[in-house]
């Protein structure tokens, strides 16, 4: 079991199809799950994927167009009905908020969990949830309504203790805290015992950036410079380019460059157009662009290795 | 094709499952498609049943629980989508009428089509639609909230001319259609030949009554007397009878009790609890008060002959 997973549960765009459902994602991160977008019928696709509803807490929303939350007041009402006992907390934009909060107070009384709206700030950099390993950060998009991406971030990790070590110096257990956090070892001699010598290299940390809906925009290649893996909207081919702008989306060519330009180590891509019967265009021209390009389906999980 | 056709967009209660996707039933008359609840991935359904979006014009809400409205919105947008033309109807009770037309003026901005909401009124029979052949009625049925029954009822149908008595007593064109209607004809020496010897039968008019929620009642059984057939949830088995009562809803046995007093021709049930891994139960338990049951299923279609 990976310890930082992607999920696609619908990666088209504007309404359901035969081929997509509308956006959403479950991040599951150390079997913690969040989920990014709840278009409609992502509760299904949840269950179909065996993805635990007990165990998601947090949903974040990047903006208030249908296809990215007409989702929502369907997976709450399940939540409520599988006696979700946690907290859940809707990141969400203020307008949404607001309207959900009327809908939820109408349609699902008497909910036996606690639910809490954590509203979004327009174009800002914000940060919406940390623990001790993980941080998810909002930033802004170019889209044709107010709308965020979103960076889950791991911590930095311990590095990894050498065993033989410890026993050699006869290293006290209070001190192994201290050590994997990198603090050089003394003894009781007064000897100082660097670091380097008592470690190895943490593990490397993971990074994810979703980006949908958006124009193709510089800003959004710096927001996720250095992210591992990036999502962005490829909802159009070239061809169909005057489209993108006049509808606030980007081409899979697009997409592929901010990837680049973010120094991503690999790309997904989705919401994809309706117009297309496949996405092997979209595919070749994200290529062109970049070397390591996922196509988004839905139930695909993809791990962050 | 059938003129009177029952399509079953979703049959489960509560909540999208692996079996069963929540309420929604579109009935087809005469190429019109009229929708009945709008459960999750409603729309969805209708898709893969080649149900076209195009000639759904009235949309008949039974109540405002969830899982027989959470597809309205996802819909609605879809119609837009579609770029739908003629107007949309929704049949809805009135703190629907209101939560849902603010959802709809924020998420579905200029939409292309005008859209109505037609309020029903609490614990009234009351004619939501009619045109020339075709009545839609509400009627009370006894849930935890305010819920309505519909009746379809297709108009009387004109009788069958003999042509063979046109041609005998020469009879002109303009008088046809009084004859169709039951009118004797009278020859231009004064004889009046009797509409019996010049026509034969209509062809019978088909009715189908939705009953969903609903506790057992026998008030639901005179509503929906004489109905050809009956749509009647059955949430629950016998054994599960004080649920049933508890929720507000009706076993499979009290839905066949229903259909034999009201004398219908068949009955479909439906709306199964997610605690059955199967309907063998229900059906059983409905046969043994009613000989003609159908247990309804997702993209099942019912003609009604």
């Amino acid at each position: 079991m990976a310890n930082f997973q992607i999920n696609i549960l619908g990666c088209g765009s504007a309404t359901p199809s035969m081929k997509h459902l509308p956006s959403s994602q479950i991040i599951d991160f150390r079997n913690n799950l969040f989920m990014i977008d709840c278009g409609e019928c992502a509760q299904l696709t949840m269950r179909r994927m065996k993805l635990k509803f007990s165990r998601l807490n947090h949903i974040f929303i990047s903006h208030l167009h249908g296809d990215h939350c007409f989702g929502l007041l369907g997976l709450i009402s399940t939540l409520a009905l599988h006696e979700k006992q946690s907290a859940l907390t809707i990141h969400i934009h203020a307008e949404g908020a607001k309207l959900f909060k009327q809908m939820v107070d109408f349609f699902c009384r008497d909910l036996p969990f606690e639910l809490n709206f954590n509203i979004i700030e327009q174009g800002k950099t914000q940060l919406l949830f940390e623990n001790n390993s993980l941080t998810v950060t909002a930033f802004p998009l170019y889209h044709r309504v107010p709308c965020s991406g979103f960076i889950f971030q791991e911590k930095p990790k311990m590095r990894h203790i050498r065993g033989e070590m410890v026993k050699f110096y006869n290293i006290p257990v209070r001190c192994i805290h201290d050590i994997k956090n990198g603090a050089d070892y003394v003894t009781p001699e007064g000897q100082v015992i660097e670091n380097s010598r008592l470690t190895t290299d943490a593990d490397p940390v993971m990074s994810y950036a979703y980006c949908s809906d958006t124009l193709f925009d510089h800003r959004v290649a710096q927001a996720v410079a250095g992210v591992n893996t990036i999502y962005h909207e490829a909802t159009y081919v070239d061809d169909d380019h005057a489209l993108a702008i006049a509808r606030g989306h980007s081409t899979a060519r697009e997409a592929a460059i901010i990837a680049r330009e973010a120094q991503a180590q690999r790309l997904i891509i989705g919401h994809y157009s309706k117009r297309y019967t496949d996405e092997d265009t979209l595919l070749k021209q994200a290529l062109e662009e970049f070397p390591n390009v996922i196509l988004a389906n839905e139930q695909l999980r993809v791990d962050l290795l």
